[in-house]
């Protein structure tokens, strides 16, 4: 208020956006310093991120409080000659696709440095699959990453405390406060970490239906374009697909048992599904980094190191460079695939079966998360220790013709039974009816370039 | 989310309001009690109140929201044949309404548990005011405050501590995040402090004008309206009085120098200005709580007692009271006033000439208060000291013709001398015209009553 002073107050800031006015790159560098020291009260964060979501924020303002959130920390530095690629989802059901693309990408000769979450709510986290394997360790120090990079090529790891301290702030604040679903709060969130990785190329899995953060086309469309645009201001060359989250990927949802099937996909066998979101999303970074000519042939070389053991020699060299021992590794990278041999195997065990005769038209992954979720599968709060041996096994496909008295589903629970409430609820997410109902149809459904690629 | 749990979560109840949905009493219940317990976060608490400030409540919200605070702690209660009375004004330049009003509405044998805040901002605070004396003691507990209401019939205190607490953390994060301007904020924080007073009547002194929250009258009717409804709801005779605040109350401005001034109309005398706000404002209460049978009864039954000495003394008794020396109480409340005899005066005085010969056409309250908040008179944030000493005192009236290089102001400071910037400031506050542009106005606009007051 006072014009003998230059600086604006955190109040003032508030009011700002309250009333709907667009904050300038100093104020947004007042208003992230502030969250990063915690000089910001967390009341008047948790104010203006409602404030944010109630009145939004122009591509200029998404933009800078993106590039203040990545420079609230470290980033990434590394050698010019490297190509560095990394995907990113916005969460689906039975989302597996980073285990076998990171390590496919690596035998392309290109690095990942993959910086991965955990599941919160429905939809299960990278990290959590992966401790799924004994001694695989996600914390790993920008020194090991650099280390991890250069010998193996890819890694999978968690947030460190030094990379983007902004976000950790505001992220577990957005979940308190009901402000998570914001388009420059998500772009800024996923963007900066990005961005702090130091990366030349980055694919966004945007993901839409039932079990996705947006049900319609139209909002995942927006949220893609959001994303593309300050991906690419900030030098990275960026590029989503739109892909339908519906049914689950792939046959497995849960913890343990998506590794298996990544480690399936990783042996070039494997649901249809999940290979071909790995192989055009690999195939996408491939050729936004030039190290493919086309689309296809990036989607090609990706299915060939699927197919010829490379990808998956990069993995078994991935989980050992992160702590899994060398027998470990060796074992579940073998084509004999006994995973539960070293894995923890959930002491029960119940199989659903078919009600009638007809076609699988349907299975709703949302329906079955939330049963898994309850089992033990997922957090309903961060921090909160999950079950990761509940899961369930799809022993149908969507569109095949089913009888009767088959079983469709495994469940892997640590609970005694299941309750009628989740043995009902389960049921109703299987839509049987005749053939000609089923309409086969990809995932994949749109590309999102900026405006220079489309040219 | 779970159909199993009945309770709702706080980032629920927050995403309900968000997206401008009501809330029931029960989630109402459920956020003040979190407010209370702490269960809440700071965060959390932070985005309801700037949802609340986007989507508004309803009545019925903003009247659960008032009845759950009010109940958030302990509440007062009287023997049933005690007329209990009190005033809330929303804060003006000047206003040392509550310092005459308690004493004379104490002599017309009515009890008067006034509970008063500090100033923040441009406004000053009763409290503060009264800190001017030596040994005033704003601190009473509820035990001592029911004993002053036995033996002498009035007493003007701070918050203690078991009173609406759930006001006192919401109060703080308002101020915070810029969303003090909410009618069902302002309306719930102001009532449900009332309501635990356990009044018979309460009057309302609503401002408008440049120096007051709100500009405009119609916003100042709205929130007026508010504030009736809710206290009326709560089963007390609730009125407002609709006063203009453009220029400042009385001749002072400051701390020391208003409880002068507030002294002087307790021995009959001072502006006209005040005795009229105080009057109208306490025959209100009079006439509202049944011990005056019409309004204009009421305010001449005030009027008697400030002539007669009545309120004089009931001020000197409330005093001693309150910790200030019987010889202190006696010689502030004697014929002589010669207060700085007894209360701190400020190391210097300057005074400001009258730039032009005319007639005084407004005294710009905001401009003036504002220079003697930087001066010390006020505080920036909450618990902040303040200079009991620093004041104005206006030595000349609205309307008054005026000659070139007559003392208009004189300002109390204990800086060395004003700057440039304040002494162009405060000249810029005084406006002189022709005598004939002066228009003489009450600074009472309008009442406003529930329905079944004005039928």
């Amino acid at each position: 208020m006072s014009s003998e002073d230059d600086t604006i107050s955190f109040p003032e800031l508030i009011k700002l956006k309250r009333n709907g006015g667009q904050l300038s790159l100093a104020e947004i560098h007042t208003f992230v310093q502030g969250v990063t020291t915690g000089a910001i009260q967390k009341s008047q964060i948790g104010a203006m991120l409602m404030a944010i979501w109630q009145k939004g924020m122009t591509d200029e303002e998404t933009l800078a409080l993106t590039r203040e959130m990545m420079n609230s920390g470290d980033t990434f530095k590394w050698p010019n000659e490297w190509l560095v690629l990394d995907k990113h989802s916005t969460g689906g059901v039975g989302d597996k696709v980073s285990l076998p693309l990171a390590p496919a990408l690596a035998a392309c000769g290109c690095k990942v440095p993959m910086i991965s979450g955990r599941g919160l709510a429905h939809t299960g986290g990278t990290l959590d699959k992966l401790e799924s394997i004994p001694g695989f360790n996600v914390n790993q120090s920008v020194q090991q990453v650099k280390q991890i990079l250069e010998d193996v090529g890819c890694c999978i790891v968690g947030q460190t405390e030094s990379l983007v301290p902004a976000d950790r702030v505001l992220y577990a604040i957005r979940d308190a406060t009901s402000t998570v679903d914001s388009l420059p709060l998500i772009t800024s969130s996923i963007i900066s970490k990005k961005g702090a990785e130091g990366l030349s190329a980055l694919v966004l899995d945007v993901k839409f239906g039932r079990a996705a953060l947006y049900k319609d086309l139209d909002r995942a469309r927006s949220l893609a374009q959001c994303l593309v645009t300050a991906g690419n201001e900030l030098g990275i060359k960026t590029g989503a697909v739109l892909s339908r989250m519906d049914a689950p990927i792939g046959q497995t949802v849960g913890n343990a048992v998506e590794v298996c099937e990544a480690l399936e996909c990783l042996k070039g066998r494997g649901p249809d599904d999940l290979r071909e979101l790995v192989t055009n999303l690999g195939g996408h970074l491939l050729w936004m980094c030039g190290h493919s000519s086309t689309l296809e042939n990036g989607k090609h070389e990706i299915a060939v190191k699927l197919k010829n053991g490379e990808a998956l020699n990069k993995f078994q060299a991935m989980l050992e460079a992160q702590g899994v021992t060398a027998d470990v590794a060796r074992s579940l990278c073998s084509d004999e695939s006994r995973y539960f041999e070293y894995m923890k195997r959930a002491a029960n065990q119940t199989e659903l079966k078919v009600p009638k005769d007809g076609a699988v038209l349907d299975i709703d992954g949302l329906a079955l998360a939330e049963v898994l979720h309850k089992l033990g599968a997922g957090r309903t709060k961060s921090g909160e220790k999950i079950d990761h041996s509940v899961g369930a096994e799809m022993l149908v496909e969507m569109g095949q013709l089913v009888q009767k008295g088959q079983t469709w589903i495994r469940i892997h629970h640590s609970s005694v039974d299941l309750s009628a409430q989740q043995r009902s609820d389960l049921q109703k997410a299987l839509v049987i009816g005749r053939q000609d109902q089923y309409k086969a149809a990809s995932r994949i459904v749109e590309f999102i370039y900026p405006n220079h690629h489309m040219s």
